[in-house]
């Protein structure tokens, strides 16, 4: 027996909450935090200038629209959002994501407003 | 009709290779790549001092050994290697993992030898 750390399971994680575009935070590399959430309806449309933002869709799908078209995600599918590209995420059915962006970086962005909300440990 | 960028489908891109032991970068986040490998026997003991490095399973069972026991990933789990802890991965069946670290990171770290390989874009 050992005391080493058992991996992160991202069912297991997904069972653990059921609030809407809320990030649960699973792992920290480096700086950069890997968090869970679950998205239904409309986001808000905003900007992270000051870094990229990978999203990856786990169950669901999530449509990422930005000013010049879309881009829609099914599981197993991943988008990296530029730096400085507005976007705003959609989801018509409830959707599990996975995204990955350096700590400290607001699920808002420049936009700010009442959705804007710090991520929780899971 | 727009010119957005397609997803990165994590099928699709493992359709495209099939050596072992290779990363292919999928996406670049900020100064960090997302590659795939595939995986099937024992890599070798390595460090990497410098970084975390975060692995997540897409298809078969990844065990990390480590140096106090080991960890057993299995598909939708993931693990982060913390910077400084000495790993040897091992599959006994061919498996697909997602890794996340920053360029420039060498897959034997600290080891090197004739199994260091840079990553090739996909």
């Amino acid at each position: 027996m050992t005391n080493t750390p058992a991996p992160v399971n991202l069912t297991d994680k997904l069972a653990q909450f059921s609030d809407l575009w809320s990030q649960k935070k699973i792992a920290d590399i480096n700086d950069y935090e890997v968090k869970l959430a679950k998205l239904k309806g409309e986001f808000v449309w905003h900007t992270h200038d000051e870094t990229d933002e990978l999203m990856m869709v786990v169950s669901g799908r999530l449509i990422l629209q930005l000013r010049d078209g879309e881009v829609e995600l099914g599981p197993g599918e991943l988008y990296v959002v530029p730096r400085g590209v507005e976007h705003c995420p959609v989801a018509e059915e409830e959707t599990a994501i996975l995204l990955l962006e350096p700590a400290g970086t607001l699920n808002t962005g420049d936009a700010g407003g009442p959705r804007s909300k710090a991520p929780e440990a899971l």
